[in-house]
């Protein structure tokens, strides 16, 4: 492994029962990303990826897969939590050492730079990321003399002027590795509640006068956490909001904010144009000139240039320029769909690829399917992909055009120009430029619909299902 | 019938036309809960249930079916409308009694029993319901001298000093009953309106030295009623703000508000998800990790534990644990879809049991069938329930296999693990275990496709319909 | 032509390079209706028809196709853009001109005719219509010496006390036509950007002791113009903020605003109700006690009386009373539906008649047809309307009972009271009361499904594709 200057570790441990979630808080999402992943990405983003996370659930591990993991199988404090890592900080002996939070979502990329930068210039030992808040209740006061900090002083034993002083410590913050390392060490549990804080090692540091910084963050967003589902709720309206700023500085027209959410590993090119109840998110890309919504859902998808997604859902998959997609779609994962497609209402495609310029006009299952171009569905048709057994691959080759309410059961493949009639169950292949048909004669009996008139026009009330 | 000590009487007669409303006015919606509703289940959830509805129209007599009825049929004023429960009133012989509007909707248990309360323990004759509000304008002020109500000053009466006040009369409140049936006898219409006003009731008993208290209720939002569509759209909107916080607080995520409505009687489990753009109302109950919208609606249904329902629209029916049901779904009234099961896209099931862990994944439209485990439905599935004179049930057994396409006409039995070839039409019993295929020959007719295939390309234009 | 005494001309040349548009700014779109179209609606509701848009943009040209149109070739100021029409003035000899901007949407009736009214009393050379704005930076500020207007002061050229000045100058306004012609030739382009500025027009009659008057629109709206993608969503917001207030007074009820979007041309009876997400647009007329939504779009359609449009879009089509649409339904253009139809979930109708209580239930497509009155479609039917060639259409007559998946191949007259089976395609025409059945005998092979019931189980995980 390459030699870092310095590394991260991300608190990750905390339970989600405040939030009611089955799994650990860290995993709920701000506009459908995880919390920790904000956090792990915006140390990346500062260029810090030799980052271990601390956890205490496999789940979280799992999000974290690359990172580097220490469990935390008791929860005795922030502080102890660090001591779970110390042989991560051991291990890299990198001169620097941040501490981020992973319920804190909205650190950022110049908040660590700057800070970093503020810590090596002051040679501290330590730099606090403090905030000003307006109602700082709760948290702990950075106390200053002559503009130095001197203590932090938690809200418990805060005195009438500690208590109205609105600078607070963030909690995140630079270590040197070496001076951690010593500190983490001195930490006591001689507290209420027997637990470990890392800001005694704070405190530790102020104590046997070492260097101590305080940078202040722009923005008192990068403390915010979430302890609650409401709570939670203001980090996603927040992240909306920037979100949606963001993009229409950045050239993106919206008509309508109501129900937009978009994450933050969303791209979108400007001149796209972004309808009410439209929920963009993952690693997403959007082209010029597309329309997306309204209530649209794409996620780690990539739509390119002037196609429209009419009320439709799009998962993990490709989508090419002046495709026509909705309303009431769904494109399900693996699926890449060319340019000039048309895809109607009540189309569901799966891992299936689409040609350039066919038509799936309406009310069609594609699925395992490889279509070529210029082919024409007729509405109803069916790729019969399962048959309780294993799931086989259609292969429809250019300019096929397929009947309405045609069934086609895999493995099997239509030739190019090949036609299907309405109606026909497709069981083996069709050559180039043939019709199949499976179809009897149709058999008329008079007089049979008259008889059954008078029942049926008694009948008219209930008919309505 | 059982002896009350109290009794309530709401006032309901009122036209809809100011709310340019078909019907009456307490029957306009606020979150999909009619006013009179809410009045009459706030009356209830206090504990009073002997409650006379007066009303002038059939439709509020049938959404106030379990309470009894008297009709007002001239609209002579509040007094007046009181006065047509004079035999209620002498039959009850209750020790008190409450006076409710059916377009004051936020009326809530603890103003009806905690005003009760004040009532008898200042043994009054009558106990208004007082609130205060920023802008008195147009309603009745509270004058009171030495702390006590002297009089009830109406807007049109108010001198300078009277016009200031900000405590009003809701209209609401409580009378002894023997004072309520004395007084009503003394009412007179000499006024500009020639309408007798129950107001005047209260002034009667003031003249009289009786004991008048004032409630003041500790939120004005219980005196708030709807004259117009603005005002519903006020009251709906705090309805929608309440809801979302008070299941917040709960427990309940919300990522993002936008077109979340939310009835009174739903009940969300701590630690569902509400995604924005649904609509949930009526006896509703949703359990604990469920993921609802965004853009579903529910209605009267119960939904399980871990289940999604996203974008569909579920009425009166009973969902299971782990079930996954959308986009495009409509379930609609008796449906019972156990554990398990998968609802893919564009999938209507109605009056049918579907048992645990059948899929249903696209394109199906299932009636009157009783549906076993474990079955698989293949797409473009249709139950033919209908045939114009009667509605027949289908019954698929455990492990059913039904092939995509096929038609089923009930009344059929499909027998356990029995299998239906695609684009078969099933007009009889299967047996258990068998396969029925009902399909011709495919037959291929070389070169046919070919030839239209030039002609074919020259209408590509035209092909997106 | 008939003689005018006012005419009017529209500045319409501006890119939309700034809003990240392919095409001219003055097409972006303020609730679905390209500004330029408010502008020049607001001309001819204000009596003012005879107009020259000057474009520099064929698509401009194509949006105003029923206005004069004159090609502004080189951008050289607001000025050259009037110079571009002044064969237009010289034609018409009109004793007023009026100028307006084009992506300046919310010029109204009101204004244009008091302004003028003022213009014509003060018998002025030129009526400035001005604005007070909070914000006035940027503005030209109306500098007045005793009431009258002395000069206009651009951003650049005013000192301390004329920035002060909240007053200023929205561009629009009216000329006398014969002073526009005379001062037109006497504008300079002796600036710094080299443009001729229409402004100086005013400047100049100032100059040489012409009466011009101020008008000051009561709202400072009118002159809000867009610069930017920020700027237009505040601009849809304003005008989706006051389309709901307008219908709420008009007595249309609205239970939650969220996403709700209403062109200004769209008209909405007393007693409808619009559900969140709604989309309404174009020349759309919506009737008493109908019901959008949620979710639903219409646009360019007229919806009956008490018709019901859930999650549903309908476009350019006339749907009758008491009709009864969706969830997910799509209506596509030159569609009529009569009274009591009811169209289920999933059900595409394009370029079709469906008579009085017809019943297409679910999953349908009905293209290029013609459908009697109480006709039923069973599940699944298709209409197979485009063979590869061409389109052709089906006729079906009155109580015509369509069975479930039936492919109908037109053209083809399905007879009155006519039935055809499930699951049969159609190919020729259906007596009237016949029954039509195209389907072979069902084959049970005993012992089939049991056999694949093991592998079956054992796939189960992978059943829900």
């Amino acid at each position: 492994m390459e030699k870092h200057r310095e590394n991260c570790i991300v608190l990750a441990a905390g339970e989600g029962k405040r939030m009611f979630s089955g799994s650990s808080k860290v995993l709920c999402e701000v506009t459908h990303k995880p919390m920790l992943l904000w956090v792990i990405d915006a140390a990346k983003s500062a260029g810090i990826d030799d980052i271990c996370v601390v956890v205490s659930d496999a789940d979280v591990k799992k999000t974290a897969a690359d990172c580097h993991i220490v469990f935390q199988n008791e929860r005795l404090g922030t502080g102890h939590a660090v001591m779970c890592a110390i042989e991560f900080l051991k291990e890299r002996k990198t001169e620097d050492t941040l501490i981020l939070y992973g319920d804190v979502p909205f650190i950022d990329k110049e908040t660590i730079r700057e800070s970093l930068r503020l810590h090596r210039n002051t040679e501290a030992s330590a730099t606090i990321i403090s905030a000003v808040l307006d109602n700082p209740e709760g948290y702990g006061r950075i106390i200053r003399k002559s503009g130095e900090i001197s203590a932090i002083v938690e809200q418990a034993d805060a005195d009438d002027a500690s208590a109205t002083i609105k600078e607070i410590n963030s909690g995140a913050g630079w270590f040197s590795t070496e001076a951690l390392i010593e500190t983490l060490g001195m930490i006591r549990n001689d507290n209420n509640q027997g637990e470990y804080y890392l800001t005694d090692a704070v405190s530790i540091l102020l104590r046997t006068g070492k260097k101590v910084s305080v940078f202040q963050a722009s923005s008192s967003d990068v403390t915010l956490g979430a302890n609650s589902p409401l709570d939670l709720l203001n980090l996603n309206d927040i992240a909306s909001e920037r979100a949606i700023l963001k993009h229409l500085l950045n050239g993106v027209r919206f008509i309508n904010r109501s129900g937009v959410i978009i994450g933050p590993d969303v791209e979108i090119a400007p001149g796209a144009e972004i309808l009410p109840g439209s929920i963009i998110y993952g690693k997403t890309t959007i082209g010029r000139g597309s329309v997306i919504g309204p209530n649209s859902i794409i996620r780690n998808s990539v739509i390119g240039e002037n196609s429209v997604i009419n009320a439709s859902q799009i998962y993990e998959s490709r989508i090419g320029n002046y495709v026509n997609t909705g309303p009431f779609v769904q494109i399900r994962p693996d699926c890449k769909i060319d340019d000039l497609v048309k895809i109607g209402d009540f189309v569901e495609i799966k891992n299936s690829s689409i040609g350039k310029g066919t038509s799936i006009a309406h009310l069609t299952y594609i699925g395992d399917s490889e279509v070529g171009r210029y082919c024409n569905f007729g509405c109803g048709t069916v790729t019969v992909n399962f048959d309780g057994e294993k799931k086989d691959r259609t292969i429809i080759k250019d300019y096929a055009f397929i009947g309405c309410n045609t069934n086609i059961i895999p493995p099997v493949t239509i030739g190019e120009a090949a036609y299907t009639a309405a109606g026909s169950t497709v069981t083996k292949d069709i050559p180039d430029g043939a019709l199949a048909i499976d179809r009897g004669e149709m058999t008329i009996k008079e007089g049979w619909g008259r008889k059954k008139l008078a029942s049926y026009i008694n009948k008219k009330d209930s008919v309505n299902d």
